[in-house]
C-alpha cells in the first residue's frame, strides 16, 4: 500500500466551489484560499440559520494506547461512507497544529485512504487561523507587559500575571523564562513562559464563540492577571478587546476542504484536549448542521475526557446535542487495556481482550449516560482474528451497542459502509441528551458528578491550592461555570498506569484555573504540559521541498 | 476631506481577476485569497520570463523628519498617474508590520487619495507571509535549543547563539529574556532575545531570493551560532533547510492587490531597512517588470540607506537596474533640515528652505553618482508658499534634475500627471547604473565607499569589536558579499542631530553582524533597536470591529 503522503499527493482534487455546491453554497458564499481551501463568508449564516438542522453524530474513542485507534481515520471513513450512500453528508475536524507537526507527530488529516486533502496545505499554515490566534494572543501579552512599563495604573502584580505568550510550535526552551531584561527601557522583570497556541483561551473562545460578537464579549472577560488587592484584572481593562476581535475577524470563519473522496469537509479550531474542551469550533458544527443532513464529528482523546466536554461544554453552550456517538477502538488497542505489552499485541488472546473490553464497556455506559446511543466502530487491524472480533460483537450486542468493523484505511468509503448504516438508524432513532451537570452546581459537585459517573472513582480529593482557586472562583462569582478536566487521556483515572477499567480510585484536584472568556474552569489532575518538546531526531529533519514544488516528509 | 479609513473603505474594489487581467494574467495565475488578493502562481514565471522588462522607477527620499515626507503615498499616487495616462503600469511595494500597526503608526498603505487596498487586510495578516516567516524563524531556533538539550552534539557555545526569536509585534519586554529555566527537561538556561519580524534574516532572505531553490540555499547558509572552537554552525547543520523552506513555499510568491484606482499593485516582502536592505521582494519586482510597462517601487528610508542598498544589495543580487530615480520631499521636511523646528514650518522661509535644500542637493548628487537621472517629486501642503516652491524648481533644474509638484494625497493620480510625464522622459533616456564598490573590495573598502561617496564623510573608524568581526569574516571567507549599512536615517551622517548635509564627520563603525544566509554583512554605526516597543497609549486601544464587520482605528 502507498503511503499517507503518496496517497494524499496522488489525489485529484475538485475545485472548492464545486464541493461547497453540493451543500447548495454558491461562489458567493466562500472566500477562496487559492482552488481547494476556502472560508464560509460571514454573511452565509443568515442565509442558512433558518435551515433544519442535520444530524449530528460524534465519533469517539476508548482510552487512547500506543497501539492507536484511529479516530480521525475512522471520521473521515466514516464521513465518506455516508456521502457515497447519497447522503448529504458533512464533516467537522479539528485543524492540526504546526508544532506537533515538526516534533514526533507528523501530518494530521486522517489517514490511508480517509484523509482530507490538500494534506499539505492544512497541516502547514492553512487559512492562518492559528497565526491569527497566536498574534492576537501575543498582542495581549505585550500590551499588559507595556501597561507593567508604563506606570501600571492597574497596580497588576507581577507575581500574579496569569496571560503568557503563545508559539505553535514545540519549544520547550520557552516552557519558562524571565523577560523584561536589559534595564529600564526595556520592559519590567518577571518570569513568564510561552505555551504552544492551542493552549491559548483565544483558541478556546474561537471555537465556543457563535459569532464575532460572541467572541469580543468572551475575549473581553479573560482575566491576564490579578492587582496586589487580588481582584481579576480583565482584557477588557487593558482596552484591547477590540484590537484583539480584529485580529481574529477571519480566524473564526469556518474553512471548507474536502476528503479523498470529496465529501465537504469543514475543518476548523483546534483547542487542546485537557486544559481546553478539545473540539473543533461550534460555527464550524452549526453552519454543518444547516448545510447538510448527516454532520460527522469528533472529539479529543477517549470518551471519557473528549465525549464528556463535548457534551458538557460544547453542546451546553452551543445548544447542540448529538444524535448517535460512535466509539473507535481496536482489538489492540484493547487488549493492551488488558494488559499485554505492545510486543505482544499480534497474536490472539481473547483473555487479555475480555479484561480489556472492560475500558469499552464504561465509555458505552457513559455515553449511555448522556442519553445518548452508542455505535462501536473496530478500525480493523490484519492481526485481528475472527473469534477476537465475534467476541466483541457479541459482548457489543450484549450492551445493546450496535457494532462494526471498519477498514477505512486501506478501502476508504467501503470500508464503512456497514457502519454508515448502523449509524443513520442508530441517529434515526429519538433521543435526548443529557448533561451530567447543571450550571447551578457547585464546582465541587461538577467535579464529582464527572469523576463518579464518567471516570468510575469512588470520591475526589483536593489539594490546598485547589481549594483556595475555588474558594476565589466562587467569590468573583464565576461558579456557575461548566468544569473542564484536565486529567491523563491513557486511563479513566487520574493515573496512566490504570488501564482498563479501574475501580476504587479516588481522583486529586492538585490546581485549578480559570478560563473566564472561554468561560469554564479548568480542574487539572496533575501537571499538564502545556507546551510540548521536540524529540532528538525532530520530524522536521526528514521534510523537503524540490524543486517542483513536490514535499516529502511531512508525514 | 475624509479619513484615509474612510475613503479606502468607500473604494469600489474589482475582482482581482480583473486587476491581474490589466498584465494579461488569467485565473490560472492567481492564487486567490478572498476576491481582492491574490498571490502569483509559481508557475507563472515560465510564462513570462522571457518577455522583456519594463522601466524600473525607484522612488526614494530626502533623510525623514518628524514633518513627514509621503513617499509610499507618493510611488501609489505616480503608478496611479502612470495608469491614467493609458501606460501597462504596476506597483511593487513593501507589505506592513503587524506591530507598528498597534504601536505609534497605525496602518501603512499609502494615504489620502494614493492607497493600495483592501486596506484592513493588507495591514492585519494579509496572505500570511509575514507569519510564515515569523514560523520558519522560531522552528529554527527551537531545533537549535532542542540540540543543546539533547546532547550538543554540533559543541555550540551558548554564549554565542545569533540565532534569535522573533513575533510580529511591538514587545519590548521580549528583547532580553533568560530562556531555557525551569530544570532539567525545560532547556539549556541561556541569554536571548526576540526581534520583530522584520528584522528576521528569512525575511531578507525571502526578499532577495530569485526562486524558492535559491532561497532554500540561501536558509542553508543561515549562521545561528558558533561552537567552541570559534566556527560558525550553520541551518544547514540542524538538517531543517528543507522544514524551513517548506514553511516558505506559499509566502515566496508575490502578491497581487490593487490601488484605489485599480494599478494593479505587487505588495511582497518588507525587510527592516536598517539591518536588511528594506526593498520589497526581487520576485515581486522581477514579476512586475515582465508583465508591466512601469514598475513603481521603493526603498526604505532616505536615498543613503535605502537607494543606496536597492542598488548595491537588491540589483547587485538580481541583476535590476533602475530607469529613473523620484526623490520625494516637502517643502516643510527641507525646512527642518534647514534648521527650523517643527512648530515653525508654517510660515514661509527662504533662508530655511535654501540651507534645507542642500540634504536634496546632496541626495540628487548621489543618484547621479549611481549614473542615474534623478526626478525631484515636492508632495505638496497648504502651507507652501509659491516662491519657497519656485526657489526650489530653480535649484533643481540647476542641478539638471527634472522637478514636479504632487498633490496625490487629495487628487489621486491627478495630482502627480506632471510627476508621471517627467518620470516617463527621465526613464526612456538612456542610462546606465553604476554600483559604488564591487564585490572584490575589502569589508573597510566597500565600507569606506558608501560613507564617503554616499554620505559626504571624511573617513571610517572602527570598534575594536568591529574590527575582530571583520577578521572572522574574513577569515570564514564571506568578504565579498555587499555591505548592509544600519545607522540613523535621520541624517547623512551617523548622528541624527545633524541634519541638512553636515560635512566634517567620521562614520564610526560599532559592531559587524553576518548575514550568510541573506548574503550581505551589517555594518551598525551605533545602537539599532531590532524590537520596538509600545507608546503609554497604543494605537490598538483605538482599534474595534463592530456587530457588521466594519472596522474602525486601524488608521
Amino acid at each position: 500500500m502507498k503511503t499517507d503522503v503518496e496517497i494524499a499527493q496522488a489525489a485529484k482534487m475538485e475545485h472548492i466551489e464545486k464541493i461547497a455546491a453540493q451543500l447548495d453554497l454558491d461562489a458567493d458564499d466562500l472566500e477562496l484560499y487559492g482552488k481547494y481551501k476556502a472560508k464560509l463568508s460571514i454573511n452565509t449564516w443568515n442565509k442558512i440559520k433558518d435551515n433544519k438542522n442535520g444530524k449530528l453524530i460524534l465519533v469517539t474513542a476508548i482510552n487512547p494506547t500506543p497501539a492507536g485507534e484511529g479516530k480521525t481515520t475512522t471520521s473521515i471513513g466514516l464521513g465518506d461512507a455516508l456521502h457515497s450512500l447519497g447522503k448529504k453528508a458533512a464533516l467537522a475536524l479539528r485543524e492540526p497544529s504546526l508544532g506537533p507537526c515538526f516534533g514526533i507527530k507528523g501530518g494530521a488529516a486522517g489517514g490511508g485512504y480517509a484523509q482530507v486533502v490538500p494534506m499539505e496545505d492544512i497541516n502547514l499554515h492553512f487559512t492562518g487561523d492559528f497565526h491569527a490566534i497566536t498574534s492576537a494572543h501575543n498582542l495581549l501579552a505585550a500590551v499588559l507587559d507595556n501597561h507593567l512599563q508604563q506606570g501600571n495604573q492597574l497596580d497588576i502584580d507581577v507575581r500574579r500575571v496569569t496571560w503568557k505568550r503563545v508559539v505553535d510550535l514545540n519549544d520547550r526552551a520557552l516552557r519558562n523564562i524571565i523577560c523584561g531584561l536589559g534595564g529600564k527601557a526595556h520592559g519590567v522583570p518577571r518570569e513568564t513562559g510561552f505555551d504552544i497556541t492551542v493552549a491559548s483561551e483565544l483558541m478556546a473562545i474561537l471555537c465556543l464563540a457563535s459569532d464575532l460578537q460572541d467572541a469580543k464579549e468572551r475575549i473581553g472577560r479573560i482575566v491576564v492577571a490579578y492587582n496586589h488587592a487580588g481582584q481579576p484584572v480583565h482584557a477588557d481593562d487593558l482596552n484591547v478587546t477590540g484590537a484583539l476581535t480584529l485580529l481574529l475577524k477571519d480566524a473564526i470563519k469556518p474553512n471548507l476542504v474536502q476528503s479523498l473522496e470529496k465529501t465537504p469537509a469543514f475543518i476548523h479550531g483546534g483547542p487542546f484536549a485537557n486544559i481546553a474542551h478539545g473540539c473543533n469550533s461550534v460555527m464550524a458544527t452549526k453552519h454543518a448542521l444547516k448545510l447538510a443532513d448527516y454532520v460527522v464529528t469528533e472529539a479529543g482523546f477517549g470518551a471519557d475526557l473528549g465525549a464528556e466536554k463535548f457534551m458538557d461544554i460544547k453542546c451546553r453552550f452551543a445548544g447542540l446535542e448529538p444524535d448517535a456517538v460512535v466509539i473507535v477502538a481496536t482489538v489492540r488497542a484493547l487488549k493492551m487495556h488488558g494488559g499485554l505489552s505492545k510486543q505482544e499485541l499480534a497474536k490472539q488472546d481473547l483473555k487479555a481482550l475480555a479484561a480489556g473490553m472492560e475500558n469499552l464497556a464504561k465509555h458505552i455506559e457513559n455515553i449511555n449516560q448522556f442519553g445518548l446511543p452508542a455505535v462501536i466502530a473496530i478500525n480493523k487491524f490484519p492481526t485481528d482474528t475472527d473469534e477476537e472480533i465475534a467476541f466483541l460483537e457479541e459482548e457489543c450486542q450484549k450492551m445493546g451497542a450496535q457494532f462494526s468493523l471498519s477498514t477505512v484505511y486501506s478501502d476508504g468509503s467501503k470500508g464503512a459502509l456497514d457502519l454508515a448504516e448502523k449509524v443513520i438508524k442508530a441517529a434515526d432513532a429519538p433521543s435526548k441528551m443529557k448533561l451530567i451537570y447543571s450550571d447551578d452546581m457547585s464546582v465541587q459537585d461538577k467535579i464529582a458528578a464527572i469523576a463518579t459517573k464518567i471516570y468510575g472513582a469512588d470520591s475526589v480529593e483536593y489539594t490546598k491550592a485547589a481549594e483556595k482557586s475555588i474558594a476565589e472562583i466562587n467569590e468573583f462569582g464565576f461558579s456557575n461555570m461548566p468544569v473542564c478536566m484536565a486529567k491523563t487521556q491513557y486511563s479513566l483515572s487520574d493515573d496512566m498506569a490504570k488501564l482498563g477499567r479501574p475501580t476504587g480510585f479516588k481522583i486529586t484536584i492538585r490546581e485549578i484555573r480559570l478560563c473566564a472568556g472561554a468561560g469554564f474552569i479548568v480542574a487539572l489532575t496533575g501537571n499538564v504540559l502545556t507546551m510540548p518538546g521536540l524529540p532528538k531526531k525532530p520530524a522536521a529533519e526528514n521534510m523537503d521541498i524540490d524543486i517542483n514544488g513536490k514535499i516529502t516528509g511531512l508525514f
